[in-house]
């Protein structure tokens, strides 16, 4: 896997061109993705934008991703492609416009790949598409690559771009990046805008990008921030980075309530272990109220609902362009209780204050990204995935996922900081350091 | 009516102490406040309050509202006494500590004398309340003061403080300013923190300011906005201001679909020909689906469901707590399909960008506040009174309602400038000068 940092070095010395390298990420494509399935639809303007980049680097009209070959999920529009959201229903569904991360990373000179796979109406965490095929995870071959934005974690995994954006209502970059040994960003509510998105939960989902380093992210991120006028929640704001703690000091939730896979539990013990020999304070917090599956159940009534709202019409008139799996779950949501669906929606809303008292006194809370390792395809596929990524989803926080060591396992496990509103480059630079890299981004 | 800057310049001169202007308040309170009822409880220690403020005066401390007599809605914490929100069934629950808003008064030097009357449960907006009785209009004796902040612009108007704090969800902050002929601002959802606040709708809850004029309002801003660790919609942001056009340029929606008074039409008509005539551009603009009783009434729904969480088990085990009427709104609001109740949420949601469009172009759009003027207690309430204010809620923007020049009738009527997010300041900056203000605040 090549960095997006590796690539813009051989650009910039001439050792690569947008072309050649959209072109080498082409014919992996072509090589690799009937195994992998990350792809649902491939630009066939590939190597047209990458010309007009070549051009414009040789006129002095260097993007900060000139020339950088990257794809977006299939609930993001690219304008003349399809959004199909994962479902067969809107297969046909050409976008008019970019969405407005689209739009920048254009603006910034990215190569538009194509649009990835992921699980059907962003709603699951295995992305075994019924439609578009089972995407499998280049990192542990045969396994699950997480989802939803399972295709987003497959396309950086399998080397055929080295930045992919998916989109996170409960954890949906986290885990499939933790799967696939990956880095992934949930930013702030608010801090990168989503107008020309397909909403699973308007009040949920956030966009955020996956790549193969914390530096990789942080520079995406500069690209991918900034107020997006057509998005209600999108603000106009100064990134704020508060001073860290000497030594750092991070939260480490208790996670009492959440059964965490033999793996995952000595891996983090031994991730905790070697932040404490290299200085770095731990401290157990409390965090009111949390039981983790309770928030995750929360979290997915109130996306089953705001998905009824958004999809229910489409769904009665044409009940076979999606999955009856996925049917069930969106009549669920249309079907509930209002009073049980606003004690869902206020519990979510009550995460924020608590998680923010948790974070008082410590840089950020440290916890395992998912329960569980990538698992087998067909294996029964573990309820709890989304119960440790729900946390920052309901609080509205960003959250930076990356892989710790393991032992023997050749299956990644992976932590997450969760940090306060608007910190994401900070926490991005806090997850850096503490992974042993090099002090700047 | 003073203003707080007179007050400010008459303590800065020796003129007045904070003990003079705080014990004057009292006594306007007991003799007038037995026909207003804009209090439900005084402070006892506000003597003492205003003894520590002038102790504070004279050895130099002096907070940006020091000495100011200040009151509060019965719905937000001032520690020691009791928060009703209006109801019999939280007659006594003392609050144990100062809401962030109350704290951020008192660090300013305010004295906090008293709790103000309100709509029950701030779910309605004449504050002809059941428990703590009906609340006249000092502007125009005989109407309601509106609501559901009726009693804290009843305490401006009475003038019995020049600054009270309001809440507002649906337009309670601005339909009494509005009828009261004072100024209120609903500020951009995040900027004043509201932990510390009995919620009505922990998604359309703000706390506004209500005082005499803009720069009243400036001031209070200045010291109610900041971070609030315990809100999970608080940010701790930069405030923008953009450049205003040249000459300045309003949007005026289209209220085809709403029923204006007469009185409100004519005055609304001949304040707008005012500004064309000192040579503001007025612009129509198209806010896309905007149906106003169809936006209100989504609100409303979300706002009873949301209060259904709130106040459903207090309202169960103690039905003689709350009202017929108020338990029959928030029964309704338990009870509505989750479809029909995500369908309203959604609308809500969808008002943002459609607003955020229509801002495009101009400096910010004009409306007026409310369809009617205040109107005689006992009359049939007009169900449409937030139908206007209802937008820059559900749009989470900030609103500034002040009053326009009328014709014979003394009741007053009220227009409302909205703007983009943050712009608050601006905002107040802009109403002021339209309003024929001197250029600073």
């Amino acid at each position: 896997m090549s960095g997006i940092k590796a690539m813009a070095a051989a650009l910039a010395a001439g050792a690569a061109s947008a072309q050649s390298l959209t072109a080498a990420a082409l014919d992996r494509i072509a090589a690799r993705d009937g195994a992998v399935r990350a792809f649902i639809t491939v630009a066939a303007d590939a190597m047209n934008q990458a010309r007009a980049s070549d051009a414009r680097r040789k006129s002095g009209q260097i993007g900060a991703l000139e020339g950088i070959p990257v794809a977006i999920k299939d609930n993001i529009d690219v304008a003349g492609l399809p959004t199909t959201d994962g479902t067969a229903h809107f297969a046909r569904r050409i976008a008019a416009a970019d969405a407005h991360v689209t739009a920048r990373l254009r603006s910034a000179g990215a190569i538009i790949l194509g649009k990835l796979n992921m699980h059907e109406g962003a709603l699951g965490a295995t992305t075994d598409n019924p439609f578009w095929g089972r995407c499998d995870n280049p990192t542990a071959p045969g396994h699950t690559p997480g989802g939803s934005s399972g295709g987003s974690a497959a396309a950086v995994a399998a080397g055929f771009v080295p930045l992919a954006l998916g989109s996170d209502t409960l954890g949906s970059v986290r885990i499939p990046a933790a799967y696939c040994g990956l880095w992934g960003l949930k930013p702030t509510r608010g801090l990168i805008g989503r107008s020309g998105m397909s909403h699973l939960s308007w009040t949920l989902d956030t966009i955020g990008p996956i790549a193969t380093s914390a530096a990789d992210l942080s520079l995406a991120l500069t690209v991918l921030a900034g107020p997006d006028a057509k998005d209600p929640v999108s603000l106009d704001a100064t990134l704020i980075n508060s001073a860290l703690h000497s030594p750092l000091c991070l939260g480490i939730p208790d996670l009492a309530e959440t059964v965490l896979e033999p793996e995952v539990q000595a891996a983090f013990a031994a991730f905790c272990d070697q932040l404490r020999a290299q200085g770095v304070r731990l401290m157990p917090v409390r965090i009111t109220d949390w039981h983790p599956p309770t928030l995750r159940r929360a979290g997915l009534l109130l996306a089953e609902a705001e998905a009824g709202v958004l999809l229910g019409p489409a769904m009665d008139s044409d009940p076979n362009g999606f999955s009856a799996g996925f049917r069930d779950l969106v009549a669920f949501g249309r079907s509930v209780a209002s009073a049980k669906l606003m004690a869902a929606a206020h519990r979510v809303y009550q995460t924020g204050p608590a998680v923010l008292a948790a974070l008082s006194g410590v840089d950020a809370l440290l916890l395992p990204t998912a329960p569980h390792q990538a698992f087998p395809h067909g294996a029964p596929v573990p309820e709890g995935q989304a119960d440790l990524t729900s946390l920052a989803s309901a609080a509205g926080l960003p959250a930076v996922a990356f892989p710790i060591p393991t032992g023997a396992d050749e299956r990644p496990v992976s932590a997450q900081l969760v940090g306060r509103a608007w910190h994401d480059q900070r926490l991005l630079a806090l997850a850096h350091h503490l992974t042993g890299g090099a002090d700047d981004l």
